[in-house]
């Protein structure tokens, strides 16, 4: 095919993006120049999606585009950091391009949304994989970390969690749901929303905070190893969408709120001095969180409870791990 | 296999490895933290290798490691820029540990070399495929581009080039050549050395540079559609290793310059005012540069000459293009 890189870069990936004043050189050099403001921390961040393994042929290549771009801008969340700028890496078996309009459309919507420039990247043949490395900045020294976390502080989580995992096990025909809840909760699935303004309002309210992409379970231990706390976490208080507490038990929706992962949502912790401030921040944002336990001083360990007693439809089952 | 993806970041990509002091938070957060020093402009480079089309089972472990490394440490140089800190993305169909002790050992002796802090990445499962994003620094305003090439200016070439070229042809049996020579363009192929220190020396001297991964024919080519200028460039001044010339007709030792890529040499351009400056730092240069040619005012048009005649070698054939 006479299309060559420079084209693919050129027809899909240049033309109406969004363009941003601190970058000085986009795309079309050796590499990116960029200016950062002031008194200020630069954030990065890198994932990857191989497709085969993160998402399969079902998934439109628009929700690829999305999905790969919110994943990062996700953890740029939960570092409280405003994003700047993303390169991508783009590796393509063929020059396919209807995919690569979809592709390239949904990145667009997001960078467009979040006010992303486009500011390089490489594009290669090869199996399909895509990486995206995601820059953003913080006043310095008001980075949200993991390993904040203090006992007595208040544990958070935004939005509602199950939903992606619920979308993915009936997708494998794992379980039956409604064609209405189904549409819902893939839509969880294919175009998760980073919670980038409440990440940036947490800067100076929350102690720590993490995405929630391997599950609750496993980024709430990761808060709890990097803190050297544990936790305590009443498994009702788990926000639970109606389109997972209609589509499985009672026991089975709070599995998968614990253990699924892909919803990016925000888990954080607050102390309790800063409760008030945090209630005015609260009602500004659609997203809300809801408290769901306290932090403990015993470390690396988490209690699920009921009532105050042990939960008793824990497992052992951790998050997600790709070479477990 | 009981070895998770936390697991492999902490064995291979954690201990002893380069620290700088700009790194706030490295590995080990949702993203990374750092500091920029003032007064400074960012520079981003992104580069991916698939197994398969940029390497193959033969190349060993160590310089997959390198490799993936140097060619985005070659970019930052061809901006003039001091690199900093590295991601990286690293897609793997196994959980192979001789190979993945090979890997990191190549690149952290690339990092310790310049000094380059690992600040994160991913690691997934997939086919084989690396990228890596490598971000840097120079004083404001003084990034080298590809863009500022300006008729009369001198053409200019650091090292040798069409040693790598050689190598992937000997190694695909295309020619044959003895084993010192072999030897010896194989380490130019596998462990290429980016002209940090020379891109950084050219800051205030050059007015443009590129880093030659596609042939110089091709990445020439690139400065002169950039800054919308020609070029003159005399074949025989073209800088050849003694490997190349005796394992190829002299013809072909020319094609060889012009057409294979993976040197990762600088080609830039200094202006008729700047020369005396230059010589003054080219003495202290090792990779000492050989000017072989000069911008001319014909837009988009690369003259290639002996003595002053058009050469009569020239083909059609162009740069690596991985969708052509």
């Amino acid at each position: 095919m006479a299309f060559g890189e420079f084209d693919l870069i050129d027809t899909y990936f240049t033309h109406r993006w969004p363009k941003r004043d601190d970058v000085v050189k986009g795309v079309g050099d050796d590499a990116a120049i960029l200016t950062l403001p002031s008194d200020s921390e630069l954030i990065i961040a890198t994932d990857t999606m191989v497709s085969g393994v993160h998402f399969d042929e079902q998934m439109p290549a628009r929700a690829v585009g999305h999905k790969v771009a919110a994943v990062n801008l996700s953890d740029l969340a939960a570092m409280g950091a405003e994003p700047a700028w993303l390169s991508l890496a783009l590796t393509l078996p063929e020059m396919d391009q209807e995919w690569l309009e979809g592709f390239s459309h949904g990145l667009r919507e997001i960078c467009d949304y979040y006010d992303c420039h486009l500011i390089g990247g490489d594009t290669t043949k090869g199996p399909l994989t895509l990486t995206v490395t995601a820059h953003g900045f913080v006043p310095q020294g008001t980075a949200l970390r993991r390993d904040g976390a203090k006992p007595g502080d208040w544990i958070y989580v935004s939005g509602s969690i199950g939903d992606a995992g619920l979308a993915l096990a009936a997708q494998q025909r794992k379980v039956q749901i409604s064609d209405s809840h189904y549409r819902r909760v893939l839509e969880r699935l294919y175009f998760p929303s980073p919670r980038v303004a409440l990440g940036q309002a947490l800067r100076d309210i929350a102690s720590s905070a993490i995405d929630i992409s391997d599950g609750l379970k496993a980024d709430l231990g990761h808060i709890l190893q990097a803190s050297n706390v544990g936790a305590r976490v009443d498994v009702d208080e788990l926000p639970l969408s109606l389109a997972l507490t209609e589509s499985v038990t009672a026991e089975d929706a709070i599995r998968y709120a614990l253990h699924s992962g892909d919803d990016y949502e925000l888990c954080f912790t607050v102390p309790e001095s800063r409760r008030g401030v945090f209630d005015t921040v609260l009602a500004r944002h659609p997203a809300k969180p809801t408290c769901i336990g306290r932090i403990t001083s015993e470390a690396n360990k988490l209690r699920l409870e009921r009532n105050e007693e042990p939960w008793q439809g824990a497992d052992e089952k951790g998050g997600y791990d790709h070479f477990g």
